[in-house]
């Protein structure tokens, strides 16, 4: 046996940073936790100058992926390069000269698990990514294993750190969607080309590998619908507040036994004694229902140089533990089953829509039934009228309604003459705390 | 190879029943998650006859522990009895017979896991406890996996649901501690005899553990620092409330490199927005800080019958999966250090001071004296006078003091001939979220 177990990183940038960080201040600990040390030997990157300058020589850096691939002593590759490609393909070969993996690549994920699942499978390599979802909170490896025993009936996450820093923002100071986007931007908050965060596609993503894990079934990015935060505006989280609730983009994966599991993303509204709408800024959470372990929840940092690095570094000694007790592939196959998806049509939940409207009398007569004709009751309504814009808003909130009686409903209101405009729609869950 | 894991259960009260319950619901789950069925062949407990007539003959019933202990087809023991003995000696035997365990039994732990362990250790058994913390919270394995990469620098848990529910109710209904006390026995959340619930005996336990874990270092209930809710008063919240604080027994580890680690439990006032503030009820949570993850937070329901069974099956698939790879002991020794720990009047925080003062001039200017004596340096004050009872009370809010200027400073005020009564003294976290 090795007196090393040896990692090869691809990709020194935030994450990989923090990796080379943690293993080397807490190299002592770790080795004892494996029992034996881990070391990182050899680093893809492109920059292999200013590497060379920061490190000096106590890793090989190299700008050609073979050297780390290819090299025979190398036990763990550690990706952490971002993007699709070729961070897939050099997992693929990873696997191929049977090599274990660590990524912290949701795109990765995402879209190319149903084929990287089975090669590790194949060449009995583990195949870890707890930094995937979260950054540094533990969610995938409880799910694996403490929570193995459950059936989960739900998973809702905040998941997106920039969209939640944009929401709270909202909420504590009353900006609008623009001022909060520009200022989220300014302080790196929010990248440049922020469509794929406040767009939900990074959290529909993310909760593709949840449900994944969770539901036992591989899914991908076609099964959720998904909608962005891009028309929630100042007065959506005023009324909120005022009617008990936060809103948040939150991510959300159901198993209903009678209709199957829904994937969505989508700004919710929450009650806010619920732990969810206390989670603000860039904090991520995820909140689990479970048949057995009733509501857990788990909250952390979702991101971030070092806490992401803690998640990755905890696959390294997990599987390192595997190897020193020959036990890779241990938990191989989590998607054992099949689980059949929710027709779209078919989710249901209460909502709340925002009206602009004619002040005439008659009109919230109008609208009320419009609602009734499509089956829909009504929970809460508000009519506010702006004496200065001589506006007037209708607030509803329906009680569950499925996602077509929905849209039939806003449908016939769309065309009807008192409505001017349906300024926002935005989806309600009422799953308490006991 | 045998065909199935088999399973010996020891007490079939409320988390055995959970427990049994769990396996059978979700067995074909569980089998496809570790590879092999998993079953209970046999049960000990004193009630034989009712269990029969509930379950009928789908596991044996025995009163006679030999038969379950000395059964050589029993892979598994779940200890699920309580108190420390016949459990500690049952567990003990377990080892001796080549059995792994899982246990729930906080008493057990806290009190002879130091001899316990290496027994395991000696067999090549695993040992496994996730239940015997915060029921169904997946707290354990989190800490000895996905933050093993972790120095972890404090660890602060609301682990007890008696108290956390009659702090809460004290809270929101401005009840008084004896009348919630009575109501919460009344509801069967305390028990006729809640000392070891209120006075955090109950806490200390779960912190000896967790400690453990966290800090890589054996721990006793001699080593923590004990201090229950019973002088809480409900004017002790409302005065934390209008300061910003909420109050909690929090069961508190630290480790201070330069003092070493602290345990303890207490009341505790934390700020409003910290995560743990909202945790209420019968719900527990722990917040953990380490040197790369940053914080997190573990919450979900400390007790019951399933999430307390849901950790149990956690731990039972955690191991058939490792007697399915030949990988038990895996994660084996996690006491490999030995940290020392902060003599108890070294450890520091802010404390929050009730007095009754005699309404006298120059009564605020004696006690600020006498604190200022001690070098305590105060950061709230608040003076009321009850004109209906003429009582006058002083709140004060110190900065950081060691242990040993508190204990003086309130030596010197007990004696002050302005000072009628001390009636709280409660301790200050002020470590924030971001
Ligand atoms: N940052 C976080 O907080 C966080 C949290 C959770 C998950 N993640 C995930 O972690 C992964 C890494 O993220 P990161 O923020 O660390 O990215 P990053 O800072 O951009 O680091 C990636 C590094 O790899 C280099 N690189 C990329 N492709 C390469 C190639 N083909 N050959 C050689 N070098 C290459 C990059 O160079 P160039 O910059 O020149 O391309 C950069 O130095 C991503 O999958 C991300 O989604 C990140
Ligand atoms: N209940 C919870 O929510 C919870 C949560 C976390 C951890 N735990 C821990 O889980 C363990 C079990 O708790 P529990 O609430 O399930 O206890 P329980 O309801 O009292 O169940 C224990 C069962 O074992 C029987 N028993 C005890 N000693 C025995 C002996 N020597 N021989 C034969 N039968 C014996 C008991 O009979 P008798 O009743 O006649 O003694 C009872 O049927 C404890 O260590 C507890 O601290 C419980």
């Amino acid at each position: 046996m090795k007196d090393f177990v040896n990692v090869g990183l691809l990709g020194a940038g935030t994450v990989g940073g923090g990796v080379l960080k943690v293993l080397e201040k807490n190299a002592e600990k770790i080795a004892k936790e494996v029992g034996k040390p881990v070391r990182i030997t050899k680093v893809l990157d492109r920059h292999v100058d200013r590497l060379k300058q920061e490190y000096g020589d106590k890793y090989i850096f190299t700008d050609n992926a073979d050297e780390v691939l290819e090299d025979k002593d190398i036990d763990i590759i550690v990706e952490l390069l971002g993007r699709e490609h070729p961070a897939k393909e050099f997992i693929a070969r990873a696997f191929a000269n049977g090599k274990h993996v660590v990524t912290a690549n949701k795109d990765v994920l995402a879209k190319f698990g149903a084929e990287l699942f089975p090669l590790a499978h194949e060449h009995n390599c583990d195949f870890m990514f707890e930094a995937s979802v979260c950054g540094g909170i533990p969610i995938i490896g409880p799910l694996k294993t403490s929570m193995a025993a459950n059936q989960i009936t739900s998973i809702m996450g905040i998941v997106n750190g920039t969209t939640n820093y944009m929401l709270s923002k909202m909420a504590n100071e009353h900006l609008d969607y623009d001022e909060v986007l520009k200022e989220a931007q300014a302080k790196g908050y929010a990248e440049s080309d922020p469509t794929a965060d406040v767009g939900g596609l990074d959290a529909a993503r993310k909760i593709v590998i949840l449900a994944s894990i969770a539901f036992n079934t591989r899914f991908n990015l076609d099964d959720v619908q998904v909608e962005g935060i891009e028309s929630i505006e100042a007065c959506d989280i005023k009324y909120a507040t005022d009617l008990g609730y936060a809103v948040k983009l939150l991510a959300i994966a159901k198993n209903d036994p009678e209709n199957g599991v829904s994937l969505r993303v989508n700004p919710t509204m929450i009650p806010l004694s619920h732990p969810l709408a206390g989670v603000n800024g860039v904090y991520n959470a995820v909140f689990v229902n479970g048949d057995a372990i009733g509501e857990a929840m788990f909250l952390g940092l979702g991101a971030g140089r070092l806490p992401t690095a803690s998640s990755v570094c905890g696959d390294i000694i997990d599987i390192a533990r595997n190897m020193q007790h020959q036990s890779t592939g241990r938990i191989s196959c989590t998607c054992f089953e099949e689980k059949r998806l929710c027709p779209p049509d078919k989710m249901s939940a209460p909502a709340y829509i925002r009206l602009q409207v004619a002040d005439k009398p008659g009109a919230l007569a109008a609208i009320a039934a419009a609602f009734g004709a499509q089956n829909v009751s009504l929970r809460n309504v508000v009519q506010t009228n702006d004496v200065k814009s001589n506006k007037t808003e209708i607030v509803v909130i329906t009680h569950s309604v499925s996602e077509a009686n929905l849209q039939m409903a806003l449908q016939i209101l769309r065309v009807l003459p008192v409505v001017e405009a349906i300024s926002c729609v935005i989806r309600v869950e009422d799953s308490h705390l006991a």
